[in-house]
């Protein structure tokens, strides 16, 4: 066959059967490239493929197939009788033969994302939240995961697939697993004084998440919500990104002022507390002041979200059951977590709901957030709990922590008192360790994670109600000697007085 | 010991070895609701321990770790040299002797919840997104369950977990696990020619959850966004649920019509599309109308948020490549998921974004959303994908699929045409089946139900521009005899024409 006039070789196409790409995909890469680099203008005419065939020694069915693709996309086009030709809609798209790539200098455009979210979130997220979080002293609320027993939980995730159905490799419900949310129904019961059956928990993908459904469903922007001053950083971050206003709430040595909140607070749509191990300063409410404040939620018509985050772990007499079981008015929406019993990146929580049409409301947020959690986990936890492993793990923790806060506290009162003082606390992962009253704790703590010291300074967690400076201190995840050695480095710090 | 006239016996109490509950438990919970039922006043004087154990024959340590558990939470207060009373601070909180419990009258208050949300809630959620999805012809969008590899992938759970770091039982990265994300680099690169490297992709557990961080990152509430008509009903409801208002766009057989957009719409935020096959109609985007796209998007500053749920499923030719590859203005954002190669129930998708101070956005908000996902999961497919599981898989399933497809077709020709009509399709999980003009196939659909049979009505998906009357009919998960036996008794209920 002669050459048309019009017709081009393909100079730039190479072919070769050592490559690992398949022939044909070789030719349509290098036809498509050379079109959007200008190599290929629009309307010429491709050789026809069994002259490429010839020319590069292979069959010419494989040209056939890369030709069929570019058709197919649209880089070619075919006329009837006439042969191939490059398809005349393609602009001279890509200049100075470059590849198609993003270009480094793309101009940032911050007014195209929606300033409103993307404004508070920047306010309300410290990048600590978002990466990985080294396990070091004196980092809070980490579990001792070397103490996980990983292997009695790799057999459940093994015997509670051994028999799977495969439909539940689709998608299912929203609420999360029935098997799951049974025995956890019974676990609450039990261990905690819930008032309820599986069928008014929610399972979630952590309480990060929790948060975010109760945000969303019973906030609306420029609503109010009260929140216990110092207090859990997740909760604000996720009411105030949506538009919601904090108004701080102090807090005593026994949780949240409830007659600060009978005088001071008129009116919040949502009250967030921690009244079984206040975080962060360890308080427990006492019943005569739970009852006072489900009055209180009751004729303020306010929704008390009460987040049970590590209850558990309590060393001395039984854990103070749940503010949930003791509201006979459905005002408080339960929280609890897998994250401080067994192990953070499971992500496993559930909230626990007081009616039918807030189930309803809950479990279709949550399909919209992201129609149900990892399936495996979930069936893999339901099968840990029911043959005790749950329960016989917290007993070791318990005893093991204990020992731990105690360890914490020596050291301290050895190496680093005056200059850090904690009081022993009945439960919970961290002590309070508390400063001199002239310093300034962020700046302590930040000069301490200089020299590789994690010790979250309390003000942080502060809104409007100060308190004496202080320094978070976490045990549960160390050894006595990674405790030991920080305290001494803590100390020399703090002695040597940089602030004073 | 004398007993003091104040002093109260406990008739109620009832402690016995023969129970499971330790004796300590017995008698904190008998006394716990003795004071919530009122049986036990504000001041009334609890008997001395000694003398219950010595009523019970009980140890008397066991009678003093009860009431110091009451002290501690409250119910009791201890008078030193005086004895141990009830609480002067507790109401007679429980009237009619009942435990405490929720009241059933409690009344529905939805004033209490955040009004816009909900209402726009319910509106875009149906309730097939929220419950358990059976697994019957026709339901669409479902992989073979049966024909999925569960054993393989069993064992990259195992083997990735062998040398797990206790660490990364932690909080990790919430961008999600470096080693997911650079597998699904290489494989976005070769199979889609995605332009990214791992670290512009942000792990998600699922495409709703894509949908749902770019709604918050970029739309404010009032905002418009552009959406295939028919289109995605999972892209609206995320969008318009968060107050964003949707501006319809049709689309030809070859995907979206660029031209509409190009001289109708003026301007949206962002624009959600299929390109590579249009969901529902199947259509593919051509390079040309691609490229006036790329550029529609640059002039106005428009976001495109490519959607590329199942273009891995093409029985003809090799897939389209992505839409991004081709995006040298950073305003493409890729979504892909493994919910149509792997199992739904698995969730985990990822997102592409152009720039850094885009993945910062999307992985803070992430952060927000629920921390991470769940850690196991991650390295367990990346374990599946390194050994070129995912890829045997899927050329597996191309084959079991085209199959499928045509018998399906085949079948609809013989037993129910003209009443079905359905058309050959290179790509995706399901076909179209047309029904006669007259017909309205949202009555059609739900008769059809009524027999057992699932067929989403195409006009579920329209907003504005009318589709003439059609079935969604998904192959991709149901045998040959499921299948006949389906259309057998679709056709029998078309032919009798009840919706004439």
């Amino acid at each position: 066959m002669k050459r048309n006039a019009k017709q081009i070789s393909l100079p730039f196409l190479q072919v070769s059967k050592a490559l690992s790409e398949p022939l044909y995909i070789q030719i349509y890469n290098g036809i498509r490239q050379a079109i959007l680099q200008g190599k290929l203008k629009a309307n010429d005419q491709l050789p026809p493929s069994r002259m490429i065939a010839t020319d590069f020694g292979i069959s010419r069915n494989v040209v056939t197939m890369a030709y069929e693709q570019l058709l197919l996309e649209g880089y070619l086009i075919g006329k009837t009788g006439a042969g191939t030709f490059v398809s005349g809609t393609i602009p001279g798209f890509i200049k100075n033969n470059e590849i198609p790539g993003i270009k480094k200098e793309v101009r940032t455009h911050l007014k195209r994302f929606a300033w409103h979210f993307t404004a508070l979130l920047e306010q309300h997220m410290l990048p600590r939240n978002v990466e990985t979080e080294e396990v070091t002293p004196f980092q809070t609320s980490i579990p001792s995961l070397q103490d996980f027993p990983f292997h009695l939980w790799m057999k459940s995730v093994q015997e509670s697939t051994r028999y799977l159905n495969v439909k539940q490799l689709g998608y299912q419900h929203a609420q999360g697993s029935a098997a799951l949310r049974e025995v956890i129904a019974g676990y609450l019961r039990v261990n905690r004084a819930v008032n309820c059956t599986a069928d008014y928990i929610i399972i979630t993908n952590g309480t990060q998440q929790s948060l975010w459904l109760i945000a969303h469903l019973l906030l609306d922007r420029g609503d109010y919500y009260g929140i216990e001053d110092p207090g859990y950083l997740g909760a604000r971050a996720a009411f105030s990104t949506l538009g919601a206003q904090p108004v701080p709430v102090p807090v005593t040595r026994a949780g949240i002022d409830v007659a600060y909140l009978e005088k001071k607070v008129k009116s919040v749509r949502l009250l967030y507390i921690t009244p079984s191990h206040q975080y962060p300063l360890g308080g427990t409410l006492p019943v005569s002041q739970r009852i006072a404040l489900l009055e209180w939620a009751r004729k303020k018509e306010t929704w008390i979200v009460e987040d049970d985050y590590d209850s558990e772990l309590r060393y001395e007499g039984k854990p103070m059951p749940s503010l949930q079981g003791l509201d006979p008015y459905g005002n408080v929406i339960y929280l609890g977590t897998f994250s401080k019993l067994l192990f953070p990146s499971l992500r496993i929580a559930y909230l626990v709901v007081a009616r039918r049409d807030m189930v309803e409301k809950f479990v279709t947020a949550k399909a919209l957030f992201d129609r149900q959690n990892s399936f495996i986990d979930q069936i893999s936890l339901a099968d840990f709990m029911d043959k005790g492993h749950l329960n016989r793990h917290l007993q070791r923790m318990r005893i093991l922590y204990k020992k731990r806060q105690d360890e914490l506290a020596e050291i301290i009162n050895q190496w680093a008192y005056p200059f850090l003082k904690v009081h022993h606390s009945d439960s919970g992962m961290h002590l309070v360790g508390w400063l001199a009253a002239h310093l300034d704790d962020r700046q302590v703590s930040v000069r301490l994670q200089q020299h590789g010291i994690t010790a979250t300074a309390l003000s942080e967690y502060v809104l409007q109600h100060r308190q004496p400076p202080a320094l978070l201190l976490g045990y549960t995840a160390y050894s006595r000697k990674q405790m030991q050695t920080a305290v001494q480095k803590m100390a020399q710090l703090l002695a040597n007085n940089k602030w004073g």
